[in-house]
């Protein structure tokens, strides 16, 4: 995701004013509704994306879900590369590739 | 987040050989959960971000997050900074600046 | 559910003194939490329940989501026999059994 | 709750012919759908329930909540009353009234 996508992001924010409403429990709850509305589309449904209104909407909820964690980010100061970063290198300890290959299991099972 | 952060999360993945597990379905579930793990942080606690732990916390469940969303769109073919920029002028339309700035209402309440 | 295990469950809270951490919001959020730990079980997995490590899990978990219910309608003093009734209530008038019958959709699709 | 509001719950399915549909992965997330829009209420705003509309939603999305657990009891065989004193005695023992009184801190950090 480019700088210009963030920064979009936080200029639709400002121009409205909406940064004193963003508290980081509130954004924390906004993440989690966006996430359900995305997993919504799978209610009741097969795990295929074959359907365009599916697709669709995937693509609208997929986005509110990125847009929040943005937001997030944002208000408590951290950098999205950084801590992807720093938690991919947990997950490295966690799920050695030897142990964790082709398998699903969580890393305390493995 | 640059490209080679979005590129390091693929190569976890593939040298695993998860993607076999990663259908649309699946992929969705986890997003929720981790969003809900981001939002433990606050349960029975104020909206502050005062301590370490908290944010210690916050930075990795967040980074959770925003990796599962990078392996739904990459699964579902989606290009992140599209479908974000196409979501903000969607937005836009329901949200214009003069009648939100200042408002936390949601747009069918505008 | 009998009458004897609600008050069970509000006996373990009041032997504690945690209705004061009880607010709705903070309710909603445990209602949330442990509804997603209820789903965790069918993350990566099939939708059946054959497996006694799954059956076990949905029991504590599903006892939980219930638990918080209980909890949340006492906080916001409603009965739980009456709000369900209203509710079926309003969704005899949205799925009427002649257009739903056999059919998933959601009542704005039927 | 009373049998008779069960009984109601499970009438409206089999009257719809919907439990083809309920698999327990479904109904899992169904329940986490509904407890996010049961928080939803509480999205930006405090934890009190002042209003006549948040209460309304309120009763709304918890009965949503509370029929799709009856729903996921009955389709895994599982008694309400029984999985919920059970996990009332393991609360018991992680959570000791002489330690946890007036303390809302997770049974590990005790």
């Amino acid at each position: 995701m480019t700088q210009e996508t963030i920064n979009q992001i936080l200029k639709f924010r400002d121009d409205r004013e909406w940064k004193q409403f963003h508290n980081p429990k509130d954004l924390a709850i906004s993440i989690s509704l966006e996430a359900s509305e995305l997993l919504e589309v799978f209610q009741w449904s097969g795990a295929d994306i074959s359907s365009d209104k599916k697709i669709e909407k995937i693509k609208e909820e997929l986005a509110d879900v990125i847009n929040y964690c943005v937001l997030m980010a944002d208000v408590c100061g951290l950098d999205l590369d950084e801590i992807v970063q720093e938690k991919i290198k947990r997950n490295d300890e966690k799920y050695p590739v030897e142990k964790a290959k082709g398998k699903s299991d969580k890393y305390n099972k493995l």
